[in-house]
């Protein structure tokens, strides 16, 4: 596999095929999930559909086909996506009398139905959120980062006014950063884009920024706050308790398939990938050693244990039905699938009842690889993945530490956004923005929700700042 | 509401719309899947992807988008589903070279990829599933039933021979009828189609047929041995312990969002949905009853009771936020909307303890409406529940007997099949299916797996049957 350090590009267009996470689709920029990858994402999804519910969303389920006048009504909207778009122009063997859009996002149908199922205030605030496919149309196509297809949730919330919607958005951004955090050991950094970041139709949009380990950016998952645009242009209003009517003040939000190139590049490293524990689909993998009848007993024995440490709800698999490969090989195809814990269980291993224990990386105290009795294994193992997980979201939260950095001239700012974040001063003009783009491909990642308050100029023009803190700026996928 | 018995078509779109199950789309045949009603899918999808899992297949996901000419590669297949395809010919603001094909279902680009997959006799079987969206575009489509777009799991999967093969056709089978049974309370016929009702492309298709309450039948799930049709059109081949290559022999299988309408159309009545139990969103209501203060010290004994079951895990709803709407119009809102229980608690129920528990339908013991202890209430709601799930499953099973007979001559089988399904010797022949269809409307639904052996002359032709046994006639959804 080429390192990291040589192609980062090439490392993981490498990676998420040998690992049997992805496959490039027949059409140009769609993927086929392969079970590897899907089941991550069948993990994170699992986690973040019980907290959208409990929050009180239903989900629902809208027609992919949208009648391409609807995203005409948002000026915005339709101009934000109209080159990604496909569209169905023959059907049922005819052409079509009015094109249909495959949608790109839901904004335009979700509204014309909020609008024909709210009458009242008392329908508000109405709480819906949908699993879907969406397709925009990509010329530079990368696996789970850019694809013609992926996969999502989009929320869609409708309220009462302007505070209850960003109480939402705010919701929605927080759980993100929680469900990158928790589950996939990304310390994100959540804050407000600036305006020429913004979604297109929002007043305001929200991120969650991850850095990954050449040191870009990558923007998780958004939250946006949509005032009365959608509202107006679909009609969705309320007859408020004096019997008058009002518009509605929407939101919308989305996590996708993208996250789960977050974990591959928040986390991997030359020998693969590495995957943290809480999306791991497999969090440990046994490998019994020996021929014949060595090899017998050690499988036994590998079953066994594994039985143990499925029953205390841990994700495990017994790789013992590939006696055609070396056990060296074994090792090294589960650290580049990134296994967190692989037990090695060897003939000589079976009298003293212990095993190897390996990790997919030494935690930060210096353990990699050890000597463990087997019996005490299935009761030790929630620790030890608790502690490998919490490991690698300490290591990539340092990671990002380190290759971040407050710069105030604008030679120190191509210098630190050629490998890390850089925050800075900024203008607020988009022009501006669209210069640094040019000279150095950075762009502003976000208005940091934590950073603190400062007053500065503009690192590449002068002008003062109206943030009142310093933004963070970087590479992007 | 329409009553069934005037005009049931007209009963059931009323139905699915006041229920809130259902939107129609803003593209003809189309459907918005409102929240009550997905979450009956979200029911079912859980339960069924257990199943899968378990019996060691793997979630994957493939693009919707098909190049035409993977579909053209199998005759029958293209031949089959050309006339209900929809086709994205412009994407990105070009026309596209090859016209891409909106999956109408995956064989042909998960074929594509069995191939690339699979090299070994170790390799297989290769068991795979995804969860997705379909477009087969309808000229009349009737929500749940025939819609443009809609979900369902496709199976696909290869082995080493028919045997194996055959086992895999057989389980799906075997499972979508456990699924019709256990949860949706379907007493489904499983059982072969004939020749003129395969699928196109398979070599045997098999069904799960359901008997509606107008007596028509809905094709509930269907499990295809494929042979090595697609094997050869997309060279899905393996080396077999000697070294040779070897065709797999593939099968394929899905379950839909139609189940959702057959719900509907096996256990409503007049006054709206009947539900079963372990498909209903909400499996108790409890509506509290008075005005002011009273209104007040009830609805805080239904929130306090509603806590107590929840905790025994059931789905259940307070209905206490709707202060402008009668208790009689509660009553009937859930009721059409098919909750199963209902629990009122009146002021003068406080003192007393106790509340009224009503069942969507007396159950065959001929309990309806009565007076039960609060108190005792989360403890017996699991058992009461069951019983009517029972109860449910037991009145379909008698409709379906009371509504089908063995007939044998050519008068009585259209008088049978008028209001319900016909026992009936036939040819094999499908141009006697085609003039048993032309002039009764009715088709072979399936070849009953557990069918008497019984030999007999074609109802229609008098030509002597080769099925060895009865085949069920009916009108089909
Ligand atoms: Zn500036
Ligand atoms: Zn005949």
């Amino acid at each position: 596999m080429t390192p990291q350090s040589e192609d980062f590009s090439a490392w993981y267009n490498e990676v998420v095929v040998k690992a049997q996470l992805v496959d490039r689709g027949p059409v140009r920029g769609t993927m086929v999930i392969r079970p590897y990858g899907y089941r991550i994402w069948e993990l994170l999804q699992a986690d973040l559909d019980r907290r959208i519910k409990e929050a009180g969303h239903d989900n629902a389920c809208f027609p992919m086909f949208i009648p391409e006048s609807y995203l005409r009504r948002e000026a915005e909207h339709v101009e934000g996506f109209s080159p990604e778009l496909a569209v169905v122009t023959v059907a049922g063997g005819k052409e079509l009398e009015e094109p249909l859009v495959v949608r790109p996002t839901s904004e335009t149908v979700i509204g014309e139905y909020m609008a024909k199922w709210i009458d009242s205030h008392r329908d508000l605030p109405l709480l819906l959120n949908q699993w879907a496919n969406v397709v925009r149309w990509e010329l530079r196509p990368r696996m789970f980062l850019r694809t013609t297809e992926f996969l999502w949730q989009e929320g869609h919330t409708a309220h009462i006014d302007e505070a209850d919607a960003m109480r939402e958005t705010e919701w929605a951004l927080d759980t993100y950063a929680a469900v990158a955090r928790e589950l996939a050991a990304m310390p994100v950094v959540p804050g407000e884009k600036t305006a020429g970041e913004r979604f297109a139709g929002a007043v305001r949009t929200y991120t969650i920024e991850g850095m990954m380990r050449d040191g870009r950016a990558l923007q998780a998952g958004t939250s946006h706050y949509l005032g009365t645009n959608f509202a107006k242009a679909f009609n969705i209003q309320y007859q408020d308790e004096e019997g008058a009517l009002q518009y509605a003040h929407t939101t919308s939000w989305g996590m996708s398939t993208r996250m789960i190139g977050g974990v591959i590049m928040t986390h991997g490293d030359d020998k693969g990938l590495v995957l943290p524990p809480r999306l791991a689909p497999y969090q440990v993998v046994i490998v019994p050693i020996g021929r014949k009848e060595q090899g017998e007993a050690t499988a036994a024995e590998a079953r066994r244990l594994g039985a143990a440490i499925k029953s205390m709800g841990i994700r495990v698999h017994v790789d013992d039905n590939r006696p055609q490969l070396s056990p060296g090989f074994k090792f090294n195809d589960w650290e580049m699938r990134g296994v967190p814990i692989r037990i090695e269980i060897g003939p000589r291993d079976l009298a003293d009842g212990v095993g190897t224990l390996a990790r997919r990386l030494p935690t930060a105290e210096g353990q990699g690889k050890e000597t463990i009795p087997l019996a005490r294994l299935p009761e030790e193992l929630p620790q030890i993945l608790a502690d490998f997980q919490a490991f690698l979201l300490a290591r990539a939260e340092a990671f990002r530490n380190e290759h971040t950095r407050a710069v105030d001239s604008w030679d120190d700012f191509g210098a630190q956004v050629s490998g890390g974040w850089a925050l800075a001063f900024h203008c607020g003009r988009t022009e501006c923005e669209d210069d640094i783009k040019a000279d150095t491909a950075a762009t502003p990642r976000c208005i940091p929700a934590d950073g603190p308050a400062e007053q500065g100029d503009c690192v590449k023009c002068g002008r003062p700042s109206p943030y009142g803190k310093r933004l963070i700026f970087g590479k992007a996928y």
